[in-house]
């Protein structure tokens, strides 16, 4: 895994919540002040710390993060933004920077305080690990790790790319699993380079990336109070400015949303109690419009993604989703290829070898193409099955 | 059980789907033509039967109406619409009617074609039926019976009141069960009245209490391509004409919305694998419009349906729906009740008995309560809890 000049990182094995798992608290840092670029969920109820970040990156600069599981401190009143800032305070004077250089996420039960005496804790233990092994492959792989809650995997990437005879590294991380839907449910992801670049280019950039990868991912539908995605980019590649129009540009943007799109990947396929990735392709479709509005109706539809589950090539299922999606859709146009096999024409059923498409639906990955021939419009959605497990896991978890 | 005068009915063992159960096809009849209404699907796909019935309802008038189970004659193009103009005729022709005075419709598994020849031994099934002992009340239990798919029980009522010294009676029933949401999932109704009434009164009545019970129920947010509901007028209690502005005409509008309501209310509790009924009231709405959208985003959301089935007082995923609902909502104005405790206030935490909570949602019937304290409209919306047991069915079983 490379990791980008100048960044470091660290976790603490402090528990945030009585249930919650073994890691709860990350934090990025880097040894100079960032470009910063953030995504924040549509929820007209935001989180503390999403309420507080947004202030702080407002200035376009910022140099640290730091995520939690384990609360959401959502749902928390002016208490709650107390806590948010508190939190930030305490890092600030753990790392000597500024306060209002540093960015919050959390992720976990929405309803209750945080624990501050935990997060000081955490926050002291971090700050002494980073000074002394911050920078440790095995840090970042941990720091991906840490902010998991029902994720069964850590889901974090690296690339290098050459701009302008520099080397240009890459880190990102994910967390998934439930409350996924587009707008971002809690999801957080963080994207860490040694580019340089301005503010506004990382937020554009940013706003572009997410856009085709992580809001077109949906496990359930539910979208969170508490989804953030951030940007850090320090300039330590010493590299020219990285900008639209120069030379080298297109090859950076599709590094960048290339490990979105895998990590929105990542995620879908991790979603609670999920045994498929289901890849929805819709084409020719009239405009980006409806051809997103059909992928979503499509993606979450519990009878689909039951079907998927049960390996029965109903394809009944997703010819009524998206006839339900859109009111400009053609029934009768309408084409549906599970895997290599097409199964509806014009609305209507195909001869398919029923025994065949079985046995692809047994693979964890499915493709189903959905052409409505009214256009050239094209989109790729992201979901998951849905298990008995996912009940189980949302019937007696509390997120 | 009362039964209007001059209705009707018989069902047939004829299994019309292999897999499907003991009885599959039911027809009610009247002696007399009808003043007929019917409300539909706004599915862009929709089923063989709703577009032949859409042509003959045209006319304002039926004699019959003939529901299947086991096939939904949906996505089956040109030859399906023939299997259904021929399912018409030869109901006609067995109990001397105009197919043209007959309403089909039909639940079951999208993309197969009728059995025509099981529907043909039905069809001479239930003619000789009804001629023999049609009238019998338990024949009309029994037709509320054979038209269930995944429903775990029959679905009727009846009402009988006083209009102008005349006695009234009106007989209903529903099927549910499955892809249940608003706008009409899978989801059939027919409703029997010997009250003489003209058709664009009947049509008017019909759409106005759809609109305030089915299209409030969501089971899983599928909407089915064959949703329907009748409604039969034959005038056989010799009642004068029944109308907005005579007087009795509220007591009659109530009956059928208060039995429309009851009918929704079933089919959200025995949606597929519910374990309760989940009543949501959303209250103070800046307007109609508000209301339902909130009422609906939570009335779909897997987190809280899955909590409930949990019976864990989980508020903050409630927030959560609430807050990715409708654009206008304040979060800072938002207060939530589970039964009678206030769980929420301001969008922030309120003091519960736990304990006495979790008692609460021990019942099988769970009130939601939201205040939006942004106007003065409200809304009461139906669903169930998602468990286990409706992934099975779904994974397992083909709609």
């Amino acid at each position: 895994m490379n990791i980008p000049r100048g960044f470091k990182t660290a976790s603490s094995k402090e528990k945030i919540s009585p249930g919650s798992s073994w890691f709860d608290v990350s934090a990025w840092f880097s040894r100079t002040r960032c470009a910063a670029a953030g995504v924040f969920t549509r929820n007209r109820v935001q989180s503390a710390p999403i309420k507080v970040s947004r202030k702080h990156i407002n200035s376009g600069y910022a140099q640290a993060i730091l995520v939690n599981a384990g609360c959401a401190n959502a749902g928390t009143g002016t208490p709650g933004i107390r806590d948010a800032q508190m939190t930030a305070r305490l890092l600030a004077r753990a790392v000597h920077i500024s306060p209002y250089d540093i960015l919050l996420a959390s992720t976990g039960v929405i309803g209750t305080r945080l624990n501050m005496k935990a997060m000081n804790n955490a926050i002291n233990s971090i700050a002494e690990k980073i000074k002394k092994h911050g920078s440790r492959p095995s840090n970042f792989r941990l720091s991906a790790k840490a902010i998991m809650t029902t994720d069964t995997f850590p889901k974090a990437l690296s690339r290098k790319i050459s701009f302008n005879n520099h080397h240009i590294t890459i880190w990102a991380c994910a967390k998934g699993a439930g409350m996924i839907h587009p707008n971002m449910a809690t999801m957080l992801a963080v994207f860490l380079t040694d580019a340089r670049i301005s503010p506004p280019v990382a937020q554009k950039l940013l706003g572009d990336i997410v856009d085709v990868s992580f809001n077109r991912v949906s496990v359930d539908g539910d979208t969170s109070t508490n989804d953030t995605v951030y940007l850090l980019a320090n300039g330590c590649s010493e590299s020219p400015f990285v900008k639209p129009g120069k030379p080298g540009w297109s090859a950076f943007r599709d590094a960048f949303t290339g490990m979105s799109v895998e990590l929105a990947r990542m995620i879908a396929s991790d979603g609670e109690g999920a045994k498929h990735l289901i890849t929805i392709h819709v084409e020719k479709a009239r405009n980006k419009t409806q051809a997103l509005s059909v992928a979503r109706t499509v993606a979450t539809s519990p009878l689909v993604k039951t079907a998927v589950y049960g390996m029965d090539p109903n394809w009944g299922r997703i010819l009524a989703a998206v006839g339900r999606s859109d009111g400009s859709v053609n029934p009768d146009k309408i084409t549906i290829f599970i895997g290599k096999y097409k199964v509806c024409h014009n609305g209507r059923q195909c001869l398919y070898p029923e025994h065949e498409l079985r046995k692809i639906l047994k693979r964890n990955t499915v493709d189903i193409r959905i052409l409505l021939h009214q256009g050239q419009d094209a989109v790729e959605f992201w979901t998951c099955d849905l298990t008995e497990k996912y009940i189980h896991i949302n019937a007696h978890y509390r997120t």
